[in-house]
């Protein structure tokens, strides 16, 4: 298993929620965030004034799937998330050993179906 | 080391912090969420006529602990957090390769102690 | 790739942006959540009477970053949150299986330069 976790623009939300309806999603985690990516240097400096770092808020979306789904689920946060313009952003894959659903108990892939 | 981060029930939180004294846990980070499992399609339609998919308000709770107390503390979750009705929470193992304390220095399990 | 996710004082965070900036760290994510570390039990107890234990409330950092930039980054977030003081924080090191920067499409250490 695997955790898929998208930062992305917080209006993008709304569509990439209605899509994911048509891939076997049985779960997901939104938090707000706020953050930067490579341009925090570029909008620092004005005429040689530094000034402080903006923050972005974005919206943070967890999915932990299987493994088969990964690619299609990135394929699918592409499409619905990017606009071309720079802050579309970013999306993370880490490992997941274990999932247990704490109703019935069942653990792994059983946990996510 | 392992990272156990359960999504449950707001309401559910206060007995579970209470529990965790019981075993050897020296640290948590809470958060607050919004989600949706398995339930997400069945609430999504009524008479033909799709409906927004809720998001559930959740606290994320994550605990860097040893490997050998991840198996306590997963039943001590699902002993606390469960009420038999859908949306009682997920419980998500991942690896952690690294801890510092940052006060001491100390790293590995050293930082957890 | 890790992940180098920090807990950290709120008020140390301002700082630790502006040090960030001397290091190549192209992107940074961050969050309000709230927590306890060793110290739960010491505050918990007054005259034989139990408390609440407190729910500190921090700042949680998180950076993707290649392999090679992660010891000098701990030092920095070492060298710019600590006062010696209990409650400094903690540094966890997680491992990271892909990035994908959503506006370009690239993969990998091309997504977080
Ligand atoms: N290396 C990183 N570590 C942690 N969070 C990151 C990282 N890079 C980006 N983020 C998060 O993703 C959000 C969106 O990033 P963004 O899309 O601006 O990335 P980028 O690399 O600057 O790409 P672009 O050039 O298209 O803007 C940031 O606000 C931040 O929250
Ligand atoms: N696969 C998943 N990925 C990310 N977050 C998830 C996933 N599944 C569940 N969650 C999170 O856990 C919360 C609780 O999930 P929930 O208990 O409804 O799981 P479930 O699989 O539907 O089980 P149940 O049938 O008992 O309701 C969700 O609101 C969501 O925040
Ligand atoms: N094992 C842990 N798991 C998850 N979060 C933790 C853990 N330990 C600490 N944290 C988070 O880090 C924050 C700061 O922890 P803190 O600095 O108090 O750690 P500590 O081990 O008690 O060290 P010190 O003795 O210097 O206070 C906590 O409020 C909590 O959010
Ligand atoms: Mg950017
Ligand atoms: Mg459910
Ligand atoms: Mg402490």
């Amino acid at each position: 298993m695997k955790k898929v976790e998208s930062v992305i623009r917080p209006e993008s939300f709304p569509a990439l929620r209605e899509k994911l309806d048509e891939v076997e999603v049985n779960g997901l985690t939104v938090s707000e965030v706020a953050g930067y990516g490579k341009q925090k240097g570029l909008e620092g400096v004005f005429r040689g004034t530094r000034y402080e770092i903006k923050l972005y808020p974005k919206v943070k979306v967890e999915m932990i799937v299987d493994e088969e789904q990964v690619d299609q689920i990135i394929n699918l946060i592409k499409e619905t998330c990017i606009t071309g313009e720079t802050g579309d952003g970013k999306i993370f894959i880490y490992p997941v050993e274990n999932v247990i659903r704490i109703r019935t108990g069942e653990e792994g892939k059983e946990a996510i179906i």
